[in-house]
């Protein structure tokens, strides 16, 4: 690694769905948590940003929301202020808590023009609040969610097809990594997705992210996919004939994977507590239940979800637009304010890169 | 509910396979806790339980084990002895930690009477500790466990086809509670055992045996199958095609079930914390890891697992033989404590009626 440069890049913060809580989570974090936003900005719209800090400001003054035309100058605007990159023209007011096609279209802008400037080097990290996929197919958008808009833009601007920009979802809270094989499909089509070679990828993807998050080789946890990892072959053979000699084909290359291990126990084993680190460093699931159940079980405030495999720095919280309680001031920052930290993790290794 | 009798029948704790750690955590429990052992005796061999006294003993005077005839003599033995069942003659000592025929021959004897016991109501409730599912099989018995075991004599009991006596088994920790659709089969097995009669038999089961524990219906919180419970059709249709309508169905009976809920959200919203209760008493889960992986994610320490729908109370702790530690006296016998005091309550419930 070489020296940590002295000024990084800012870190920027898309607003998500203005119809949802990102911008009152973004703007109650600015103002309670000053330090945790120094060097961030939001990339959306600055009346819909103004009246999300008006939402937390419950009757007091709300913090100004004050332009900035390039990253750069996120770092030049006085304390107390939110630095707001806009997107384009400014929007007419969308209703709190409803799918609106305006809505998703400066959600995906915000995105756009986010992953456009991280992939330019101008932002060091990508920070997501969320957006409803509703909202965006409605604004005639052609992806389902931030993922596939962000894995497009990466392969466009790297020249290649979108196969050979392979990404992985990893789930963090405080106390346990997940890296998944597959995300949003039935089970069905998750168990056909378990080959040796997604495996493979999925391991190969967790090994580069997590040995430049940590500084080493991380230990992996691989889960089975069937009960007791199939007992054997008793209680099915994904285990013998795909996972296993995934794992062989990965230690090959040097990573430290372990497994199948029984699914019951491998995030049991992962999990850190008690002031210690767990077994493994990060445990790759087989699907998105298996990995997402642990890391919600204990509440969703503390995860965070990092994309892998792209030329960029992206994390988001692990929650929802909210709609349900959207513009009322009352959602929890907790899980985006650990998406910014982690961002900031991350970013200071891709620096040193 | 009647008023509680006076006297109930005491608890038989089966010792399971003797070359695991069954022996010790019940000479362990009998003395450090000889409240939570009153009303208990032991089913098995003496001369293994004397060894496994002496493990526990380490050095000092291990507490006596005293050979009782018949289960109403274990409520006349001295404090500070171990009542022991002898089932059939007494056994040469086999090794610790290895699959024996020998073994498995003496775990498969101790359940079997046990369950008759049961059956003929001279036992109020059945504790068993772990067998090897090896040492089973060597020993030539047909059934690859405990469940299939006690189904197997309770149908003869009742004089009914194994098909017209089905179980669910039901694992609870400190904080859960979840019974499972499916149990020891593969993944792809377990989506084909997702029907409507299924589902809906697991319903009505857990609302039975829930009902009877709680003395009101269960608040039941029913997990979809696929990720986001499908997203409407999105990601698989199992939640659309069966689960649903085995909820309304179960609805119409008058059984309180909720779903089908996203699986990575139900469980924790399920999860008593905080000195509250959850929003769910139970939760069905649709297949074995989905249900196991936030029951252990916490640890093994407190997961019992019941088992409902016989005509017998039934439970045991959450972990097995650990042929790795027996002997040495170091396993943990929380888990088994826990089995003790859910079967005591199950116990008087089952008294009640």
């Amino acid at each position: 690694m070489s020296a940590t440069p002295e000024v990084l890049p800012p870190i920027a913060i898309t607003q998500g769905d203005p119809a949802g809580i990102g911008g009152e989570l973004i703007a109650r974090l600015y103002a309670e948590d000053p330090a945790l936003m120094a060097g961030c900005f939001v990339v959306g719209d600055a009346g819909h940003l103004r009246r999300a800090a008006g939402v937390v400001a419950a009757g007091r003054a709300p913090l100004p929301v004050t332009d900035i035309a390039t990253p750069a100058q996120a770092l030049t605007v006085p304390p107390g202020h939110i630095p707001l990159l806009q997107v384009g023209p400014a929007r007419p007011l969308v209703a709190w808590g409803q799918v609106q096609a305006e809505a998703g279209r400066l959600a995906a802008d915000a995105v756009t023009w986010a992953a456009g400037a991280a992939l330019r080097g101008e932002v060091a990290a990508l920070v997501t609040a969320p957006l409803h996929k509703e909202a965006l197919a409605a604004a005639g958008v052609d992806f389902p969610g931030h993922t596939e808009l962000l894995q497009a833009q990466a392969a466009a601007h790297l020249g290649r097809p979108l196969s050979e920009v392979p990404v992985r979802m990893m789930l963090a809270s405080s106390t346990l990594r997940t890296v998944l094989v597959s995300i949003h499909v039935s089970l069905r089509q998750a168990i056909e997705a378990v080959t040796r070679e997604q495996v493979l990828q999925t391991l190969r993807i967790a090994h580069a992210a997590l040995s430049a998050m940590l500084g080493r080789a991380p230990r992996i946890g691989v889960a089975g996919l069937n009960p007791h990892a199939g007992e054997g072959g008793l209680f099915g053979r994904e285990e013998i004939e795909f996972i296993a000699p995934a794992i062989a084909d990965a230690r090959a290359e040097g990573v430290d994977a372990r497994g199948p291990i029984a699914p019951d126990t491998v995030f049991m084993r992962a999990r850190a507590g008690q002031g210690g680190p767990g077994e493994f460093d990060v445990v790759v699931a087989m699907y998105h239940d298996q990995g997402l159940i642990p890391i919600k079980y204990l509440g969703l405030e503390q995860g965070v979800n990092v994309t892998l495999g792209l030329p960029l720095v992206r994390t988001s919280p692990d929650h929802g637009t909210a709609f349900d309680i959207a513009g009322t001031g009352r959602a929890d920052p907790a899980s985006l304010a650990q998406a910014i930290r982690m961002a900031r993790t991350l970013r200071y290794i891709d620096g040193a890169h």
